[in-house]
């Protein structure tokens, strides 16, 4: 074996993917020597980067200089994807693996860990009488909350469709924005409650006694609203458990996608509940929901509590690409219309996690600053 | 494009591996229509599962009947390792990641979620003054904890080299092992601490400064023991937390491999802490550590206090092609030549989690039962 060809083995066996240089380009390195064509394909970049293969096998690429930003991305090899085994950082949604790379220097280092307070992350089963189950989900607690006797607000953050009360925490990396940001006084201690909002599952897969199923896309349409009327379950279990503070203005709701629609529903159908409600990409109105048979009055008579009794702070956030724009621009017109006051921020891109971290993170700061 | 090709690529999209039929056969699919060799190397069985390709790419093949066991396994591609892309149920150790599969009908099913009561599994931070860090340990509360005023025994279990604190429970399934065998009466509901027992190490990989990096392995051998003389620091801080019992009998440590090796140092520094002691493939005695300059009159010293003041049980575990077998061996000799009891266990198998998650099995059933 020649010298080179050695080195070549020892540099397959030591490669971690990316290593991010100083302009902030992420290069790979795959060892697939009977690869015919090797691609990145990530969000980093809407084509694929392409690899070039040295004589040894090892197969290489660099981007060009990418935001600070967290990305997820895949190998394809050949046509076939695979998580890339050289960065054991993977999340998963619904059944596929991606890994994650963090490009530093900016706001990606809001969803690194950092040398700060550390909130506790628990994955906690309730139980719901009107579902009939035992209901897992994931709580935060802030740092210093089972040192002190202090009774803290309540952000009840909801996933989308195809997600679970996984979701939040690993895609969206919500333990390590909600640590970074009350370490710098941009967001104040709060409880998160991350619940499983899908009304025909009870837990992320692997956590069920259905085993180690094939995950798939879990749909909300014929489930009759059973988590947003099951709502006032979850509550009743924090404040119970919890040192929370109960009433309206340190309880907030947020939510995205399929999500977004709980946290607008639940929010109608309990008005005193909540003081902040957040709409990340929603699902809001019955548009596209093929079991609604529902109109303008219906929305009229829905909202009518909410309307009467507006939370301070109302939230719509979506991407200009989301599929969903339409229905989001017909509820701004109607709380246009009925002069409930709210914000409408229209952002980049589309349907996508990147944005709702990004949305998680803008609702923060606006969060139980002035309800001490 | 053929009916039969059609067929063919709605079966690659909707590929769940494994399968497993009635005999306790998995079957594997891999869509790689480029690929020239597909195997499957898993701890199922020592030769690789080399895969046959049919007309459309897909390849495919099946393991014979295998016992009941929650196997781990990665796809070989052209001679590179990949994680199968159609199992989402995936693990880490150290850098690499597997995929999972459980064979059910027996001991397989003692590693899966069941519909029992489920404990709560933490993430938590604790301060170490000895070692000038925030530290994250994972916690088991059994069943009915918060909504009890009762305290619980605890049982304090440790890794080994390579691992961290999220190996017990993610590659040791410890909670789903404990929720089951508390549901059936085979544990007693108990508190399971796992910290990080590595010296040089705070957290597992990604929730450090240190950011996503190369996870290796890390060694203890030049860390002077400084987690084994930080222990008692774990032992406050989860007694001013939790509602645990405090007398030695309701503290129990056991470890695997270095965190054997703890486990034995640990309890022999603290006579008085643990009534129970279990050390799976334990790193016990100085061995093989290069820095230990040490003989048989030092482990006289060293074990003194235990051996003035055993503990009620003290199990040694390992199995029969281990590595450190003689280690446990000599420290077995020892042990009887000093009159004190305690129980040899040599199982099938090696160095491996297999081989852990039974002792693990084995020994909670020992644990706390006459201590109420």
């Amino acid at each position: 074996m020649t010298a080179s060809a050695q080195e070549s083995i020892s540099r397959h066996y030591n490669i971690f993917n990316p290593s991010i240089d100083s302009l902030s380009r992420a290069t790979f390195h795959v060892s697939a020597p009977a690869a015919r064509v090797v691609s990145v394909v990530g969000d980093f970049d809407s084509a694929p980067l392409t690899l070039k293969r040295d004589s040894t096998g090892l197969w290489s690429g660099t981007t060009g200089p990418l935001p600070s930003e967290l990305y997820t991305y895949r190998l394809v090899i050949d046509s076939t994807e695979f998580a890339d085994p050289a960065n054991p950082y993977q999340v998963r949604d619904i059944a596929g693996i991606s890994n994650m790379m963090i490009v530093g220097g900016g706001k990606g280092d809001n969803f690194m860990a950092r040398d700060v307070p550390h909130g506790t992350v628990s994955k906690v089963w309730y139980n719901s009488p009107s579902m009939g189950r035992e209901r897992r989900m994931t709580i935060y607690t802030p740092p210093g909350y089972e040192a002190s006797t202090d009774s803290f607000p309540v952000l009840y953050l909801l996933h989308g469709m195809g997600g679970d009360e996984d979701a939040w925490n690993e895609l969206g990396r919500a333990a390590h924005i909600l640590d970074n940001m009350i370490a710098d006084g941009k967001a104040e201690p709060m409880i998160v409650v991350m619940p499983n909002g899908n009304g025909r599952q009870w837990a992320a897969p692997g956590f069920t006694s259905q085993g180690l199923y094939q995950p798939a896309l879990e749909l909300s349409v014929a489930d009759n609203d059973q988590f947003e009327k099951s709502f006032n379950e979850i509550v009743s279990f924090v404040d119970d458990r919890y040192r929370t503070k109960t009433d309206r203005r340190h309880r907030a709701i947020a939510g995205l996608s399929m999500g977004g629609g709980h946290a607008w529903k639940i929010s109608a159908m309990n008005p005193d509940m909540f003081d902040a409600v957040a709409l990340f990409s929603a699902k809001v109105g019955w548009k596209g929901d093929p079991n609604a048979d529902t109109n303008t009055e219906e929305m009229d008579i829905f909202m009518k509590p909410l309307l009467d009794n507006p939370p301070s702070y109302y939230i719509m956030s979506i991407g200009r690409d989301d599929f969903l724009l339409e229905n989001n621009r017909e509820f701004d017109d109607f709380l246009n219309s009925h002069d409930m006051k709210h914000d409408f921020v229209l952002s980049e891109g589309g349907h996508c996690w990147r944005n709702w971290r990004d949305y998680l993170t803008a609702l923060l700061p606006r969060l139980f600053k002035d309800a001490k």
